[in-house]
């Protein structure tokens, strides 16, 4: 048998158990995946914050930042249950997103907006990808914490009607698009590169391996463009 | 009767009621000045936090973020059910903490520490006084807005060992919470120029008008510096 196949017998297998130590480690690092997310989302937001244009949106962004915060909580509480400790499971992803934060630096309010719009959907997308697979319990925590924030109607709400309106900045930001999803792509390949416990978890073999996953995000995010009327 | 005498008469009188329409305005006013201070407490927390030393520390200050910002829902549900708009009043004091965060940029996570203690204590001592003599139901919900969230606690008990063994380090930083609590009362005064209905409402024409609540504030601010080990 060869070892994809392997993976791919283990996924199709029966609903996973948290009494499988292997399998509840997995978890557990899983979920320091997600609050790490949540924390740099949080991160991001609370920094996008006060650059809005009025006070209305910066409420409105400050909320959504605290509302990505409360999740983490919710995922501490379920981790104490089997017996983890959050922040040292958050270690292993600590800087992950450093690298990503530096090369995108956005110019201005548009490009902040498409920045997180772009950048933390993927996030997402790629935590929903990896968490696919996993027994009810976790489940339940987990797609509570994967909610959507309503972000990415809020831009499309903004930015909509400024790119229909001007071409030429449409033209800018779907360029500055092309380059946070490239980032980002680069980051969600080097993490499950270095965690390969995130690519069995996922069970992806059955569905094409990284590559596959990779495509999906990929496809995910022209999705999101069209929304703005951009291409991918 | 001088100014001040009718300031105090009017001070002393009855439990002032919302169904006067003067203090209604000043009521709305003051609401518009805590919300501001929410959400500016918000923000300098939520930038502090990445700069933390570890995860914990990260965490710890981002729920007290987040729960700085929870009092704003609490501030605008009352403020629309006295008819009135929060971020409308929030406009008044949009900028008022710029110059100040500007000229405080500080150097390192101890500077970071103290500026927040020092600084956010001082706006939270500062919206104490003006809202010392509301009227029961506005009181209730200014009371939780105002409540401690823990943050000095947090600065004694990780930057007292500190200070205690180095005593440089304390020096510098008892020089520069001076020069916190120096721009810091600089914004305070400026602000109770700008808005005469804030002094009015704060009664503080009873205890000796804006100069005494001025003392008062930096009478606070030492006994927080003490709790450092620091002499203001």
């Amino acid at each position: 048998m060869t070892d994809a196949a392997a993976i791919a017998d283990e996924s199709s297998s029966a609903v996973p158990s948290l009494d499988d130590a292997e399998y509840r480690a997995a978890v557990l690092d899983v979920l320091g995946l997600l609050a790490s997310g949540e924390l740099a989302s949080f991160a991001r937001l609370a920094e996008d914050a006060p650059h809005a244009p009025d006070l209305v949106d910066r409420l409105t962004i400050s909320r959504m930042a605290a509302g990505e915060l409360a999740h983490i909580d919710a995922l501490e509480s379920y981790v104490s249950s089997l017996g983890g400790d959050l922040p040292a499971l958050m270690e292993r992803y600590r800087d992950v997103l450093s690298d990503f934060d530096a090369r995108t630096v956005p110019r201005d309010w548009w490009e902040r907006l498409i920045k997180t719009y772009i950048g933390y959907s993927l996030v997402l997308d790629f935590q929903r990808e990896v968490a696919g697979h996993l027994d009810p319990a976790t489940r339940a925590v987990v797609d509570e914490v994967l909610a959507d924030s309503g972000h990415g109607d809020y831009v499309v709400g903004a930015l909509g009607p400024v790119i229909a309106a001007e071409p030429q900045i449409g033209a800018r930001l779907a360029l500055w698009g092309r380059r946070i999803v490239g980032e980002g792509l680069g980051v969600a390949s080097q993490v499950l590169a270095q965690h390969p416990d995130l690519v069995k978890l996922a069970g992806q073999a059955l569905a094409g391996g990284p590559g596959a996953m990779l495509n999906r995000l990929s496809g995910e995010h022209a999705r999101r463009m069209g929304r703005l009327g951009l291409t991918a």
